[in-house]
């Protein structure tokens, strides 16, 4: 006969029913939350063990050094038709993968719409509609020409852009200046006031910060953003550490522009602008990943971008787009009077933060985000927990005070995010679905696993 | 006969020494840290009872209400002269408790010397050292006048110096315009740059920040240093985040001056001065503190102040100045070259914000000045702990992210203190000794015990 111990220690692997069910009757447990990989997907296990190989992670290393330590610049702002390449005289480019005009979402058609009667292209947005419906004016993704541009923004070519070189990779990348908040047209505004600001950014700021950026010389943004990541931005929902840094640094050029009208206008758009930082960064994202997705064969993330209908996302080494519909953006805070059904799914390039360890990967430092969690700073830091299971390595550059400066997860890996089936969890704000209201919340989009799964796939076919 | 137990459990209190015997023989033992109030000094013990009483309590809710809920604003900037109350015409307001000028220290004097000299009463600091000598030139304690300035400032007449109302309160208090770093006069420099500083200050920064403000409006201070708490400032040592909040909104005002070579000049002096919001927190401080030591019979500390030989505090409702040594700064990093024997004794003003719920109650909020106490969170926290031990209340306005949002302790008790033997912590910076190399490091002040011994038992006298 076998005696039974008489105290029985239990460790529980897998189904929670077990642990439950121990637990239940007074003993000890632990449970140890394993899951079969992919889901157990029998495909996907099969992809997965293929593509664990010495000649993937140094491709993979190489990528990952080149997010984590090449270094963008400011240089320049000028006219988008001046500097993006295959910008064409009567095109508008938007956020995401490629879409054609009938499938473009609510918000996006309005912004284009702005976009083409700021261009002078069209005297009202009725008009607007009929060129942009017609092939009059044609549309192509941003991502296509190095320029990433947040929310719904839709970029004419006499548009100012912010033009950021990385220099050890050799590669330019471009974002349009931050249009502000309120009655914008990123925001999927088509008003006036909206069509006014863009035309305000082409014949003022855009000038103005030109000859600001020439008196300065190149600006280290990710220095910058590095010091914004101690403050409480996660550069990318709340940029507002950075911005001001920014700004102060700018104080002396802005002296010097004159003290006009036209100067104080454009200090009164600065000054009330706290997302003023956004699209530099996000400018000097897409310039580390231009560099970063010239390395073939690896499984690191390197294009992640929405259009408010589909989800894509590229990997390094890899022209192809892997396309998923755009999710719903969730654990969102909806300003008063609006909710879920009134949100348009997730749009905008601004997800190429996500890539670089800003945004989801630097929000358990980040106390205005957090707010958008639940409001405590261990809801932040389980998001940071979460991106750190997906991603290949650390920031040496943007340091985690609430997590003793530990660096912020860097470089998506599409077979942990397979392997996991955790997704990116993206910070970003939420438009309007269909009425033109502009902005109606903010909180965590998480993208859409079949997308990584598509790509993953691809990569194993590749190889 | 007894049977012993087993297994021995041991909760030791008092003295480390039976714990570690225990420990020692590798049994279970529970140190709790319980000493004696006061150290068990029969005199303060006493005092300490008497002082429990319902009026006091009274008295210190009060004073807590108006040092929390009170409101500050700055309202002008204009120089000393024409607004401080009881400034001579050839006076030089110091921080700290009164002084002779045999007894004042180095980096005080040189200051001194450097405004003499700003003042046009002195062709050079030789003649100021004369004058000031002689009696020709007077010293005054800035608090006597509501006045507060930093480090070693000695702040003459024609300075300006902002102004901010408590309205709730019915007080106004001052403080000088921030110097800005490097070789000035506020961190016991006395060379051509630092007389040129303070003569800047007068001829350009002063009017045109007057300009700036009445273009404003009042400004409420201490809403910007709130949300700079949440991006790690303590609002001491680290202002960073609140200076550039209020500077970015200043930046149409700055823009409104004109562009001339002076404004430029002025947006130079902005941009590079970090510590720039440092002098209106301490004005903002030193209105709720003047309101709240009307207040009569209680045991919180109104005011603590360092010459850099002395060192000051006075409770709300008494006049009277106890007074102990200036102690050491610790927990010090030097600037390369330096150590403790090049430290100045602590000195300044600027331990009002100590007592407000900011300096080193806010500095578990701030990675920067974490990096003054060994680097780690864990240390930061633990220097807000300490302050919570010793103060009355928690701020409803300064919350701390890392302390999931509670508010900051506030409101120093003197018989906390007493009962503890814990001062406050101030973080601060260190000025060079004896050869007027200015500041040298910076680190935290504990404030001498004896201060506090002398203020409680005066309190149970007046009572």
């Amino acid at each position: 006969m076998i005696e039974l111990p008489r105290e029985a220690r239990v460790v529980n692997l897998g189904l929670w029913v077990f642990a439950d069910a121990v637990a239940a009757q007074g003993a000890a447990v632990v449970h140890v939350d394993a899951r079969p990989p992919a889901h157990g997907d029998p495909v996907m296990v099969r992809a997965l063990t293929d593509l664990y190989s010495a000649g993937l992670e140094a491709a993979n290393a190489e990528v990952l050094r080149r997010l984590d330590r090449e270094v963008s610049y400011v240089v320049d702002v000028s006219p988008a038709k001046e500097v993006i390449p295959g910008i064409g005289d009567r095109m508008i480019l938007h956020p995401g993968p490629p879409i054609a005009w009938d499938e473009v979402c609510d918000p996006l058609r309005r912004s284009s719409r702005a976009a083409v009667v700021a261009e002078g292209w069209a005297d009202d947005p009725a008009m607007a509609e009929r060129l942009l419906a017609s092939g009059g004016v044609t549309l192509s993704a941003a991502n296509e020409h190095g320029t990433v541009v947040p929310m719904a923004t839709a970029l004419g070519p006499s548009m100012p852009v912010w033009v950021v070189d990385n220099p050890a990779g050799g590669t330019r990348a471009f974002a349009p200046l931050g249009q502000g908040s309120g009655d914008v047209a990123w925001l999927g505004r088509e008003s006036a006031a909206a069509v006014e600001r863009l035309v305000f950014l082409r014949a003022v700021a855009g000038p103005m910060l030109k000859r600001i950026v020439a008196r300065m010389g190149p600006i280290d943004t990710f220095a910058i953003a590095a010091q914004g990541v101690q403050m409480g931005d996660d550069v990318h929902m709340r940029v507002q550490a950075s911005t001001n840094l920014l700004l102060r640094s700018m104080l002396p050029a802005i002296a010097a522009l004159g003290g006009d009208g036209e100067a104080v206008a454009f200090s009164e758009y600065l000054s009330a602008n706290h997302l003023f930082f956004l699209t530099l960064a996000m400018a000097s994202a897409k310039a580390l990943t231009l560099s970063a997705e010239r390395v073939p064969g690896s499984s690191i993330v390197t294009t992640m971008a929405r259009n408010g209908t589909t989800y894509g996302v590229k990997l390094a080494g890899d022209d192809r787009w892997f396309v998923a519909d755009s999710p719903p953006v969730e654990a969102a805070l909806f300003y008063a009077g609006y909710g879920p059904r009134d949100a348009a799914p997730d749009i905008g390039d601004s997800a190429v933060l996500e890539l670089v360890g800003l945004g989801g990967s630097a929000t358990a430092g980040s106390p205005a985000v957090a707010a958008f969690l639940g409001g405590s700073m261990a809801e932040a830091a389980r998001a940071t927990g979460e991106m750190r299971r997906i991603c290949g390595a650390e920031s040496t550059r943007f340091k985690l005070p609430t997590m003793d400066f530990r660096g912020t997860p860097l470089g998506v890996d599409v077979r942990k995010v397979v392997e996991t089936a955790i997704t990116p969890r993206v910070n970003t704000g939420i438009l309007h679905v269909s009425d033109g209201a502009g902005q109606v919340g903010a909180g965590v989009a998480t993208a859409p696993l079949e997308a990584f799964r598509a790509a993953l796939l691809a990569l194993t076919e590749v190889r």
